[in-house]
Formats: structure tokens, C-alpha cells, sequence
């Protein structure tokens, strides 16, 4: 079972330095938007290009933003795709991991597809937000949090397997019981006054849906009947023990998910993630060359050379500005004149080892348990299942079967093959739903450590000196992306931080 | 402020029966769908004539599975719309209020839609989703619990006004800080081993968010940062006093809203809950006759005899059997020959005096403040506002204004004119959002106790006496509906307790 302790740890392998993590980190604190400075971006002095590398979504809101403020910018995209860890996968899609590229066998549908990175919009994201509005892209609910979901552990004695809303409701029942038992003592040394202890006791009583004797029977009204309940009272569905309880581990981490950032119901593009940087490609029509590979980048005084192949060829360019998103370990191992202490920083940075595999259902059988939308929690590989937030009722939907946020479970995954992962994957969602493999038709897995071009995702690193370092300018070549914040693996940051870069590149340029 | 004594007179008020309220039912508690029977329903054995009262959901369900059967029916309606207590209000609809008519002024907008009756469907009413999946009526996500959304309450002293995130971590916190002090006085006599201890103590931990020291200094990664957190290591947020979050009240029920059927998040029909009874209706075509107001019921030994009036004739008609959803206390009124025990009965049913008001907001300003759908409560007499779930980022929005569910302020409102309950919705919604009034450029209102044909609506009471009464038929004579269930006020219960009326039918048609 996983210990607090080894939460921690694991926290702390997954982010490269322990002494850096808070559990706060691991559970995704929310970055402020609103306090972060506003875009200011004005024309240039003159003629000013710009090379910007890199088309995910620093690279895309950097370009569309020095275009419109009259920069001449060209984007530099070594895929043949844009969005980087925004990937939408449907029919016929090819999955360019190495040494296990897949082709996605979805249905073609416009309902069926796969966020294989980048998935939620929380609503604490006001520039990704305002970019959706000023674009366009569609919005609907992504639930995160669904209390009918699952709960399935094999650490508590025997398994357990339970709605959420009865993990939920019991947690709290057994926990407020034992509050209630010692209250005295506990409110002991508090400012509380007589009035204020009544109301305590009253709210410790709400907030576990004891009875009036301070006992914890059950909950109708949170964990639902187990029967009856329409002409009768109803029957309560049995007290799971508190024992069974705590040894699932399900509070570790998971019962508190929807609580954060990634709150109880958050944003999704109708259609898939990749509406939002097809929006901004739209506006950078005959910018962007795909297939360029960059070689070699010089900084100079007041100019950066970038050397790049494509289609087989060399190419060159001398710019007044580089803003550039090639991953912080690959770009250590290009020809660059950056100094020693950026690129010894480069070199080491973590990277994250996140993957996903997703399963095409021939029939929405999870409706059929009441589950629209959300996530059910298993303390296997898979971690999680997901239930699509859309095309509720229509025949068939796309779970994603599995998301490996755990360092030593991301390890197995990413060295299996493509038709491994599926049968582990197949085999572990049996445990959450017993017909599981019945409903299956295909699926087809993304394994960030392994996906050409990137090689590696999101780690949490909040180590500041580092990010200082990463900041820092060198000449006019800036790094870019959501590597360069305390908070990465989200799109806002991306946008936070190429706003950022902008500011200061406008700031240079009214010096 | 509201105690928990007063909470419950106030239910027990709005139930009729103190003895008989449980707090559960105020949270309403879930009945269990699938354990009811299902519906079995063959031809009749001869030519069968059924006459259903009331075009709800109850009388659509039996008509349109009476007709399926191959009986033949006829639903009369007193009214000239269908759907009973579902209600959709669009541009140019009439609300029909007893002294206070009033025209919907929304613009013409298909988004701009206000649900004045039932407005969620909670994903446990199985029966209900079952027909929206059989009628293909399109259903998307309806979020109910939003922590984005506010916490506003004159209760606590100075007035309180926190986003839902903050208080729900502070009181997470506060509890938990306490147990944390008191836990070996807890633990005595619990069965709970050395390791379940110290599993507890994390479980402790986690659940508030606590310090190492098992002390709460406020929770970035749930209320979020004041602000930072991009490149800095974020500041948190002030910790709102105990002593004020008690005093707020927002314990008492509303903080627990989102936790029993209408959980987190549940679901709607896109583009109005009227999609249900209008594919009902859609499948009854030529066989509902509007503006039928029933005279009298006289039930005989093996028919029964129903006169109504339609257009200033009276028509009468001898049926096989007469399905009825008349409001208890106006079919009491009625010429019957229903037994004096069961009049006495349905004269004294207590009548809900639920009302609700919306506003067209000329634009979304709630969504500026990172709120997506959900509902903010207050202690003010609206007690709520609710955000659309739909519609995300277009110009303009229905905005429940206030739902009114206490019966107090269900009684102030009632007897209020149309333009002072916009005005006194307005005043109160501002201590929500400042800017409230500016955005406001309509409004309409419904209070169900003025309702023509309705005169009330759902009123909790878990009487199994009178239920007992009300199901048992009167010769051919059945009442259905919500109302005639322990769980009234939903189309669930409507649904079901109609699937029961038709099973007790056809075992009647097999003797």
C-alpha cells in the first residue's frame, strides 16, 4: 500500500528533488492568472524577425501574438503536426512513438476520439479561457469529480470496490464520529465561545450525516438506498469499515483530486483539445514549416542563427529574436553557444514518464451503471479510468482505460508493447468493471517518455533557481513553454509564460 | 441564523409532519431505480377505453405506454401546454400565475432557456434517462456543485462572502486540525490497530490539507493562491476564522447539496427540460385534448364515469379505467364518489410552495469570474444563483436568480408582483456580485403556489399512511404521479410510480 511517506517519495522521484516537492505541488496548486501581468505587445521599432520553435502552445501564442503586433515571424515545428502534448486521436491517426508507432483504429466519428495529452480546462485558466473566446473554440463540462464512479482497491483486505459516494459518505461518517467522541478535549485552547461550540457540534453532525446521538449509521441522502425508498423508507446501504477504509489508500491522493485545480467539473473543446491550437494555426496560415529538425542555434549580440534541416536540406536564418520550446533535454544536446551553467541545467532537468491508452467501447455500458462522465480510481497500473464527458446515449464512447501518473507503474507501461498494454490494461479495468474486455473493440496508447519530438513530459519541479536560470534570456534567444514555470503540464502556463516572454521582449524593445 | 432546529421545524413545515421529516429526506435521499420492478405491460384482453387526467410525466408515461399496448387512450389536460411542473420559459411564453401573468421577455435565442419547473436530471433516475435514450432526446452535463462559485451569508458577522473552494478547505481545515489534537482520546474503544492508527492520522492529514504539525495554514492547492505560483512559489490565502464559518450557516444543507442525487453533477436535456414531455407528446399525437377541465369522477364497479368541460361544452365519457394526476387538493374538490377517508386524505396534502426567478444577463460576467455553470448560495431569502451549463462563452445568459426553498421566503415572494420580486431578487443577488444589477435586462418568475392548474407542488412527506391510501384504487380509479410517492418533486418518481400503477393494472388485465 501506498504510505504517505511513499507518496512523497514518489512525488519526489517523479519531480527530481525531494527536498523541492509539496505534497501541494503533487496535487496541483492553481497559479494565480489574474495577478500575473497583463499582454503588452506593441509594434516593433523597425523590421524585427522572429523564429519562434517549437508549434505546441507557446510557440503558437508567441507567433500569432509578434504577428499581430507586425513582427516577421516564421515557426519552426520538427513534427508534422502542431500542438505538441495537445494530441487529439482519432481514425487513422499514427502515433509516432519509437519503436511502437500505432495507427488509431477508433470508428470514424466525430464523437470518438482521444485526448492523449492535454484533456481538462480548469476555469481558474483565464488566458486559455480568452483565447477560446476570442477564437471561438466551443466549450462544454468535462466532469472530473463523479461520485457514482468507482472506487477500486486491491490494498484493503479482500478489495474493495465501491461508488465513490459511499466511500465518500463513509469516510466522513466515521471520521466526525470520532470527532464528535472527543470534542471536550479537541476544543480545548480554542477561541470558540459557548455559541460557537453548539455550532460545531451541529456542523460536525451535518457534515457527517450522524444521527443525533453522534453515531454514524449510514447515508441515505450521500451514498444513496440500497433499495426501496420510493412508497417505502428505504433501506441503508451497509457501513464499510473504517479498517477497509484506510488501508484502500483511495484519500491518499485520489479522493481529493476534484478538489484542486483539476476542480469537481472543468472545460473541454467540443470535438477534442486540438480545436484550440487548430484555431491558432488558422491564423498563422504559411508560417509554420513542419519536418524542420533545428541543428544548431548562435546567439549573438543582437541576432540569433538558427541552422535546421528539411526534406533533406539546410537552411539558415539570422533573426533578431529567438523564442524557442524544443524540450529542455533535447535542446542540451543541439549545437548551441548557450552557456555552460543553462545547458548543464538543460541537461538535467527531469522528465516526466506520463502515459495514456484509450479503448473504443462498442456500447456506453458505464451509463448503464449510471456513470456519465468522470473518473473511477483503482490503486492498479491503470490508476484510473475515464468516462467520456460527451455523446452521452450515442452508441459508442472512447474510455481512456488507463492514465499512469505513478513514476514505477509509467516505467512498466512505457517498455510494453502496443498489444501488451492493451491486455494489461484490459485485464486491470476487469477489477473496476467485471465485463470490461466484453465491450472492447480497440485501443491505442500514448507513452510520453517514448513520443518522438518530445521524449518525455510534464515533471513537477518547483526548483526556483533552476527556473531563474531558465528565464534568463541569452542575447535575444529566450526559452519558451511551460517547462520555464513552477506549475507546467498545463496549457495556462504555456500561455502564462509566453506572455511573460513577450512583456519582457517588448520592454527590450521600447529600451 | 438558521440552526439545525430551525432547519428541521422548516422542514418539517414544508413536509406537513414533523414526526415524520427526516433530515435525509431534506437532502433527499436517492431511491433506488433499479430495484423497483419493471414495467410489465401486455395487450389488454379485450378492447380497453383509459382515460389519464393531467398531461405531466406521470399521465405521458401511462398514456404512451397504455397506447403502445394497444389500449386505447385519451389524456385530457386542464391547461393548453403539456408537462406539468416542467416548465421551460422561452421568448414570448406566458406564465399562467394565479393575479400576476407575466410574459417572458428573453430574447429569441435558443440558449436563452429557463428551466421554471424540474431542471436536473440526477444520473440514478434510471426510468427517466431510459426514455430520453428511447426518444433520442440529446442530454449534456448540468453542474451543480461548483467551488468556484460563491459562498455569500449576512449570518456571519461583518457578512462572509468566500468562493466555495475556500470555505470548503478552511472548515476541511479547522475540523481536522481539531481531530488532529484530540486523536488518542478519539481512537479509545474504536477496533482500529497500530497501523489503521497511523493510517488514520495520514487520512487526517490528507483530508485537510494539514501540515506536517498537524496545524492548517491555509491550502493553495484547494482554495487556491492569493497570488503567483507561475514562477514563484505562490501565496496562499488568508484562513477565514472558524468562528465565522460556523456562523455563516452555509453547513447546514447547502455546503452537502452536491453530495446526494443531485450530485456534483448531473444532466439536462440541451435546449430545455421540455424535450421530455414533448417526445412524449410527440408519440401521442391526436390523442390530447387541451383545455379539459374534469367536473366529476364517479367510480363504478367495473368503469369509471369522467365529465369534463372543453371549450364551454361539457363532454362526459364512461372508460375501462381512469389513470388520474390532478393535484390532491384540487381533485378533493372535485364531484366524487372517492371515499370520505381518501378525500380527507387528499384535502389535507401539504402543497409546496417552491418558486424560482431568472434573469437575462445582457452578458456573461460570471464567467469573467471563472464560474462555469454551478450555483452560489446565500442566507438571503433567493438562497441561491444558479449559472448556466450550457452556452459557455456566447454573449448573453439565463441566470436563475433565486430559488426559493424555505418556506418563509417562499411566503414573502409568493404574494409579491412580478416587477417587486425582480427588484427584490436584484438587491439581494448584488451582495453575490457587485455589478449584478448592470447586467440584468429582464426577468421572469414563477412561484408555483399561484400557479393556475397547479395551485402548489412539491411538498416533502414521507407519510407511508397516506401514501398507502392515495396508491390503492378506488374500482378502475388509480391516482398516479410524484405525488402519491415518499420521493415527490422529481420526474423519477413520477415515472416510477407510474411503471407501478401500470403493473398493478395488468395484473388486474390477467386475472
Amino acid at each position: 500500500m501506498l504510505t504517505r511517506r511513499r507518496l512523497l517519495e514518489l512525488a519526489a522521484a517523479a519531480g527530481g528533488s525531494a527536498a523541492l516537492v509539496k505534497l501541494a505541488g503533487a496535487m496541483q496548486a492553481l497559479p494565480d492568472s489574474a495577478s500575473a501581468p497583463a499582454l503588452r505587445l506593441g509594434a516593433p521599432r523597425g523590421p524585427r524577425k522572429v523564429l519562434v520553435l517549437g508549434a505546441g502552445i507557446a510557440g503558437l501564442v508567441c507567433a500569432y501574438e509578434l504577428q499581430r503586433a507586425g513582427y516577421q515571424v516564421r515557426l519552426l515545428e520538427a513534427s508534422q503536426r502542431i500542438g505538441g502534448r495537445v494530441l487529439t486521436l482519432r481514425h487513422g491517426d499514427v502515433v509516432d512513438e519509437i519503436g511502437n508507432r500505432q495507427v488509431c483504429r477508433f470508428d470514424k466519428d466525430p464523437n470518438l476520439y482521444f485526448n492523449a495529452g492535454a484533456s481538462r480546462i480548469p476555469v481558474s485558466h483565464r488566458r486559455l479561457l480568452d483565447y477560446c473566446r476570442q477564437f471561438g473554440v466551443a466549450l462544454e463540462t468535462h466532469v472530473n469529480y463523479n461520485p457514482s464512479a468507482w472506487a477500486q482497491y486491491n490494498a484493503a483486505q479482500g478489495s474493495l470496490r465501491l461508488r465513490q459516494r459511499e466511500y465518500n459518505a463513509d469516510a466522513r461518517g466515521f471520521m466526525t464520529e470520532l470527532l464528535t467522541r472527543s470534542l471536550p478535549q479537541a476544543t480545548l485552547d480554542t477561541p470558540l465561545d459557548a455559541a460557537d461550540r453548539s455550532r460545531l457540534a451541529d456542523f460536525i453532525t451535518q457534515f457527517g450525516d450522524l444521527g443525533s446521538d453522534g453515531r454514524y449509521r449510514g447515508s441515505p441522502a450521500r451514498a444513496g438506498y440500497a433499495s426501496g425508498g420510493l412508497f417505502d423508507a428505504g433501506v441503508a446501504k451497509p457501513v464499510t469499515p473504517a479498517s477497509a477504509l484506510l488501508r484502500s489508500g483511495h484519500w491518499q491522493t485520489n479522493m481529493h483530486f476534484g478538489e484542486g485545480e483539476a476542480q469537481s467539473s472543468v472545460l473541454q473543446p467540443v470535438g477534442g483539445m486540438d480545436r484550440i491550437p487548430l484555431a491558432f494555426a488558422h491564423q498563422l496560415k504559411g508560417r509554420i514549416d513542419f519536418g524542420a529538425q533545428v541543428v544548431s542555434i548562435h546567439c549573438n549580440e543582437r541576432t540569433v542563427d538558427v541552422r535546421w534541416t528539411q526534406n533533406g536540406k539546410t537552411h539558415q536564418e539570422r533573426v533578431d529574436y529567438c523564442l524557442n520550446s524544443i524540450p529542455a533535454h533535447l535542446l542540451a544536446g543541439l549545437d548551441t553557444n548557450l552557456p555552460q551553467p543553462l545547458v548543464a541545467r538543460l541537461a538535467t532537468r527531469p522528465r516526466g514518464k506520463l502515459a495514456k491508452i484509450a479503448f473504443q467501447m462498442r456500447e456506453r455500458f458505464w451509463e448503464q451503471e449510471g456513470i456519465y462522465g468522470g473518473i473511477s480510481w483503482t490503486d492498479q497500473d491503470i490508476g484510473q479510468i475515464q468516462y467520456p464527458s460527451h455523446g452521452f446515449h450515442s452508441r459508442k464512447g472512447i474510455v481512456v482505460g488507463g492514465y499512469y501518473l505513478q513514476q514505477d507503474a509509467a516505467d512498466r507501461f512505457h517498455v510494453m508493447s502496443a498489444a501488451e498494454r492493451i491486455s494489461a490494461a484490459t485485464t486491470q479495468g476487469t477489477a473496476v468493471h467485471p465485463d470490461y474486455a466484453s465491450h472492447i473493440e480497440n485501443g491505442v496508447s500514448v507513452a510520453w517518455y517514448r513520443m518522438n519530438h518530445q521524449l518525455g513530459c510534464t515533471a513537477r519541479d518547483v526548483d526556483h533557481d533552476t527556473l531563474a536560470v531558465l528565464r534568463e534570456p541569452v542575447g535575444r534567444h529566450y526559452l519558451i513553454g511551460d517547462q520555464i514555470t513552477a506549475h507546467p503540464g498545463w496549457q495556462e502556463s504555456a500561455v502564462l509564460a509566453a506572455h511573460d516572454v513577450l512583456n519582457r521582449l517588448q520592454l527590450r524593445e521600447a529600451l
